[in-house]
């Protein structure tokens, strides 16, 4: 058995720090870096592909919303010809950064807003895909396995991978149970990890509504904002071991 | 006798429309598309790097400074780190609409401030020189063979071409005239013409002193921002035709 | 009878031009000043309020979403909270202008996906009514008489006159067609012409389903993106002069 | 006797923190908030005009160049013209959050870069004085008292107050040693105070030079970006008040 770690990275911007990067790329097996329109500078992206190169951590684009000051978190009515293209400029900016060394990007994970617009309309799916088509048709697309963006992605003959979270409970559907309702949050740590167990081992997680229901689970979504989630990190991927998971990267 | 012809395109931003592309990019051999920091954005990038396809007009990247509200003509103090990243940032996000079609990059233009800076500023030129050797060691640097860019990129190995401008005069160092003295602009289009055609044939041109001087010309700067514009070049066009020059792209 | 004529202007941004301000102002009695988040910088903005003071028209802030390269025109869902503050930040900067020859804002009119999303949501409405008060609750809301903008802020208090548009088909309900239908705008200049009078002497236009329905028109909205649209300001001043209708500032 | 302590307030951004304001601007007297373009958003600015209305600390503009990726510490070679109308645009923006209470703009002090710039070059100096004198001409200037800015504010009429910083050598001049030279930075806490308190006390510090020099020191410039930089303000208060020297604010 084997999982992916992934966490979003590179997420400072100018004099403003945000993320542990240093401490937690190396925890990880597949870095998602922001590509500079809702986090992240031309600076920070050159320093955080250094990070993940020394540390052996595959690289992604996580591509978002031109919407620095809402973080990318703001649903946004693009068009999907706007969609498109910003993802080609996205890709390509990061991509950029990889050239001294002759790295290649793993994977393109939308970020915030747009992963989870993308995960409901398909017309904004289909643009992502393309413009990944375009870029790199080995490019792994990272969505839920429920949701729009992974179907387009088959659709589209693109390689792609599901994500699972630790800390979000699950509609029956496979979709994320909205943060304003009760429950959407899992604030237990072992819960957390025994539920990441079950997915990965069982292909099974239980829904908030109790019953249990089938899930796809090739890399899970990881934090590193803070000491305290660095430290759940470290005590999944001991769990991970333990039972016998290993960690590699998406592409491995 | 050959020369290429180049012109800044792709300047255009959200609704703002800026130059007549459609007209222009036909009339050139080599475009200097903006980047998305001093203008243009990723939806008019892919519309401008389809009319060069279509039109068979090399493609370069026209990279300036963050500065959208002055059009990255007002000189900024970035740090040569910054400038290298911002670089390979811009660089990176035109190359990814060239995937599409298979194509590549010809050449870096730096623009405005940039451009001007860098015939300076050695440590600047330097940067840029250092991202581009990053990128892509066989992209074209274009650059007034006089500045501090010129010289940096023959230093560094880098492939460069030397560009003139048909409606400015120049101090016998070779550099521009500052905009802001008296004579700095060629107004009389017959004669931009012939000092064109002199910079090309004889490799002289009259600098403001009167004093002839000689001058590199691999390439002839032109413009498309209007009607009076687009003639002037079709003049230019058919001037050079007559006395043998044949118009061709940086790489050939 | 009387009625006022608004426009939206000074949505340039540095290098880029768009709209003849100069020509329009001084046709129109009240006028809408981007306040530089979906266009306009503080340039621009002197140069406008200088014109309209010149002019004598009356000046009005025409905040809206902080998205440039979207003209604003692409909805985005932010929080109460920031619409509120956002309103706050854009009217102030705008008013600044005023401060040199001791004029005073006349009116608050929101811009493109505001103000489609403000005459419907009744949350976002009230974000910006509370602004407009907190600011200065002499303040004139500028809204349709049949979204919620105009209902809360008839509710607040706050003094409030009712727009119309020369261009658009109404539904039953007083609400405009849908861009996206057939017969969603009015080409015919004539009958624009027709349609407007029966607005302001009859207080009545027919809706797209053919049934004629009442709407309040205290102001009607025109265009000066080109010599065309100055024309036929030209033609709908004539027209309601010769219909006795005087053109008058809201505030009057 | 009596002292100013002022800081640089409202630095954070969207999702980005910066700085420990609840903290730090009751132990001030006077707040130099961020107007939104080097730093700041309209959330930010409602939120920490309300934090120093409920401390009662005095609430100034500090307005920077538009440039949130370099913290508006990159020098940028704006027109006066330019200046002038960014000035007023950050004014106008700040102040709009005052309306509420009812309060009033005590002071605008320029930022980082436009700090700097402004106490070399006089038209610079000379366009932020006419933005404040055409905004309210009873807004305090806060400058060097050795400065282009201090002077041009006299010259003008404009009140003025003088600031000084405790982490900083000065040359014989009274300008402040570069940061880039040996000894720039005053790093012992206990010199620190003990210089602060000659400033007041004796209108005297040590150049670097080793000479004593005068120094005009209305108010003092200290910090709140981290626990450390807090218990020093905590410290000089403590030690202004055991030697007599009241704090209170620029216009008292």
């Amino acid at each position: 058995m084997k999982v992916d770690l992934n966490a979003d990275v590179g997420e400072s911007y100018g004099r403003y720090t945000l993320g542990l990067d240093e401490e937690l790329i190396p925890l990880i097996s597949s870095a998602n870096i922001a590509c500079g329109f809702h986090a992240g500078d031309p600076v920070v992206l050159e320093k955080t592909v250094g990070i993940c190169e020394k540390a052996g951590t595959a690289i992604g684009a996580h591509p978002g919303f031109p919407d620095l000051q809402g973080f990318g978190r703001r649903n946004m009515n693009l068009s999907v010809k706007e969609v498109k293209a910003m993802m080609l400029y996205q890709i390509g900016a990061v991509d950029a950064f990889l050239h001294k060394n002759g790295g290649k990007l793993q994977h393109v994970k939308p970020h915030g807003a747009l992963y989870n617009m993308a995960a409901k309309e398909e017309s904004l799916a289909k643009a992502i895909c393309e413009a990944v088509l375009e870029y790199d048709k080995s490019l792994i697309i990272l969505a839920q396995s429920s949701g729009a963006l992974y179907k387009e992605a088959v659709k589209l003959g693109l390689p792609v991978r599901a994500e699972v979270f630790m800390d979000r409970a699950y509609e029956e559907d496979g979709s994320l149970v909205a943060r304003s309702k009760e429950g959407a949050m899992i604030t237990d740590e072992n819960l957390a990890i025994e539920r990441v167990l079950s997915m990965i081992l069982k292909g099974k997680v239980q829904a908030i509504s109790g019953k249990e229901i089938p899930i796809q689970a090739d890399s899970v979504c990881v934090h590193g904002d803070g000491e305290k989630a660095l430290l759940f990190v470290k005590k999944l991927r001991a769990a991970l071991m333990e039972n016998g998971v290993e960690i590699r990267k998406l592409c491995e």
